[in-house]
């Protein structure tokens, strides 16, 4: 488990890990982020930094290194013994005989509907849920249906990558967690590069990270009014993907586009359109009976005109994509693997996780 | 005469066939798209239906491939009966020496304005008028004029394409016809990709189609405030061109392009200067005069400094330009042969022509 | 000296050189752009005509190259007895051990700020000062400030080129004064292309030429509601610069870009904002409040993940961007040697240096 999971773990915790284990994850902390304690020990009266500096000193002359993988793995069991995303009963759904445990796949009026149903999570997109949707986009690319719609299921349309994923940490350690979930990233992008057919995203709520940034790639975005665009991704360390790095500077120019991807700018639905990443925002009220009764009239036009202009329009900028989606995943492959993201990742839950 | 133009074509027919030639009309279209009549034969009292079944039963099993050919010959001979586009007596213009048929040229002012003068047929473009358009612009290149405008006379600025065109059918039948009109698409495209002088849209009225969809390659757009901007290409099954595969997309946003290019969104001045496409919208009763008093000023500026920096603009994109062109024109062909875009223009106006 | 520089010089004057003298600018000017006078001598009582047909006839045969010569060097000595801009006594700053004389250059809460400190001549740029901020630059690429902000002093943010740089003429002449111009040039803006970290215009006042083309690459461009964004090229006869060719037609779209590079309009702060050059406005009285705690917090961010994310957005354009400047340069020194950018120059302040 990377630092980034190990973050995303603890700030999913339900309960609180108790005095002793926090003591213990601060120890770690300070030993991967500065080495061994070497600071004056704290007067006898100052009982909390006392014990902080006991349980530092404690780890004696471990290397960093050790200290950031047995931090990573103290959060990496606690999650565990939560039971984590795995103990969810997911909702199963069946389309062209194929079952998803995480999304709901339909097709009706020529429309192929591909839904994150992680309601509870906020539909953050676990491992499963990337291998899932690459799937339900290969077997829309194929099916007879015109257009192809990504929603979300309940209040949340998606709040980005679920870091809680990788459960079982490979014997490659961090280095290797951070290549598998590069390439796992590489090709679920690919899917939206590639998709034949008009894409439609069907924004119902607050949407985040990966989930924003493969927007430029939707051939139409509509949002309810109280849907919200985040992408915070310097605040832990990391950079940006989805090939945003090249679709947010050529849709909003390249200021807007850093606000959002240098400096975490969350943007209303208004102000997305505005800067043309969704394409019309509706009233919460008439969001779904308007933009479905407008994509079933879009799904009647001829099909392979619609799939031939869509690749046409793609094709311009299609090699382009790729590689930017190689290197975004690149540069995010090294990131997850640098001390300033651990330490971003890990300074960032620090505070919150204060004795 | 391919289907799209036999749609045109008796759309543009201002005097009703008669029932015997509908009747005609109604089985070619049944046995082009089914083929051999298969039906019950209906009821002896149901009139209508029964001439329509005797008269597609009546083809017997004439190939899907001649029924489309017998249709497309037919609605042709119907256009030329009634005399067509050549009939018009059209005005004649000259400049430099060359007279035109179906436009207005001339020079004042350092301006040279082309105006397309179909006035009646709302300046749809026939194919003599692609030839003279494409003269024109390389006439204009090489005079002594600082600036170069575009106009139409009358209410419209410009119908798009006027597809009876081709009156006479090439021996190769729809395959020819096809090319031989995609060659001429590329080299009309071609002539506004490589024009090397500020060129300047004056939209005087409603624009459709390939008078839109070129806007991208001119330099300056202004709008009377009642003009609108129109690209129904997938309605006929077909797809984009001039260059708006690539320039729309980069204008207005993927989302918003998607909405005119392959959903038929019709745009008014307004929002298509919000958008980019349009560079300034003017009130009807003072376009004439605010934009003609602005070019004016524009054109006592340095002619090599305005062509120059023009040219330097515009070779950024001008090899990505002639690659669009190239894959729109393919692409383009490749549909006016499918069974896609015969069907859709047939059952199109199959609606309307019902007996 | 080039005649764009004679035009500046003159245009700076701040006493009336005298009649014999303009006489004698009259002359040389004439010379130059139509040779040796042959128009029929003027009435004995049109005094000023006499006067002026008498200063040009009295050049005789001198060449049209001689004469644009003498007519540089003219402007160019009244410019030296003025003491022109090195008479300044210019402030000293000095950043990391080195001192500029045109620039103010510090780093505070992890951002180094780049001052234009010439207010007294509105900050206009001189080869010092290209010299050093290409300096400036590349030493803020390597310290370790994580912001880098580039600003002007007093009510200025920048007039653009300050072309009383050239004081003395090269032996080469015009020819080589022109490539050594394009060649300061070319080096100037890749400093911009080729900057490693987030780079912040902190628009302060009115932004004219250079420095407004350069904007396009910057990466926040925060600007005060008073100021204004001018780039007049062809007015004198030259071309865009900076990149401008290529990222305002991206930036606003190409019409826009084309009212401010080919013709000359000027746009206000919240104009600029609308079409997405400037990212954001603020009013006067709070302008430099607002903006500077926005940029604290933003220099607390990862530095490395600022950057890395920084170089991701601009590698994909980076190539490109050298390829445009390369050509931008090229076709500017071009223009510097042009008879028509010569004439235009001259024409626009002898219609103000009028007896």
């Amino acid at each position: 488990m990377s630092a980034v999971e190990a973050k995303n773990k603890l700030s999913s915790l339900k309960e609180d890990p108790g005095n002793d284990v926090k003591l213990k994850i601060y120890a770690l902390f300070k030993q991967a982020t500065h080495g061994p304690c070497d600071t004056p020990k704290p007067g006898m009266l100052d009982f909390i930094n006392k014990a902080k500096w006991d349980s530092w000193k404690s780890l004696g002359s471990m290397t960093q290194e050790e200290a950031r993988q047995r931090y990573c793995d103290l959060i990496g069991s606690l999650v565990a013994a939560e039971g984590g995303a795995a103990a969810q009963a997911p909702a199963r759904s069946s389309a062209g005989g194929r079952t998803y445990d995480s999304l709901l796949v339909s097709t009706q009026d020529d429309i192929t509907t591909i839904v994150l149903n992680r309601p509870a999570k906020k539909n953050a997109i676990t491992t499963q849920m990337y291998e899932e949707i690459i799937e339900a986009l290969q077997h829309a690319a194929r099916d007879h249906s015109v257009v192809t719609v990504f929603t979300g299921a309940g209040d949340f349309y998606c709040s980005g990558n679920d870091l809680s994923n990788f459960t079982k940490i490979p014997e490659g350690g961090a280095e290797q967690m951070a290549k598998a979930g590069g390439e796992l990233l590489r090709r679920y992008v690919k899917a939206f590069i590639d998709f034949p057919k008009p894409l439609v995203a069907v924004v119902n709520g607050p949407a985040v990270g990966i989930s924003v940034t493969v927007m430029g790639m939707f051939d139409l975005v509509y949002a309810t009014e109280s849907a919200t665009f985040h992408t915070p991704f310097s605040q832990l360390g990391q950079s940006p993907e989805g090939c945003s790095s090249y679709t947010f500077p050529r849709i909003m120019g390249l200021g807007k586009a850093n606000e959002m991807l240098l400096f975490n700018k969350k943007l209303t639905a208004f102000q997305a359109c505005q800067l043309g990443l969704v394409t019309e925002v509706f009233p919460d009220s008439s969001f779904h009976a308007e933009v479905w009764s407008r994509l079933k009239n879009y799904a009647k036009l001829p099909p392979n005109s619609l799939a031939l202009s869509k690749q046409l329009i793609r094709s311009v900028e299609k090699e382009r994509l790729h590689a930017v989606n190689d290197a975004e995943v690149d540069r995010l492959i090294e990131r997850w693997m640098s001390d300033e993201c651990f330490n971003a990742v890990m300074s960032f839950f620090q505070a919150k996780a204060k004795l």
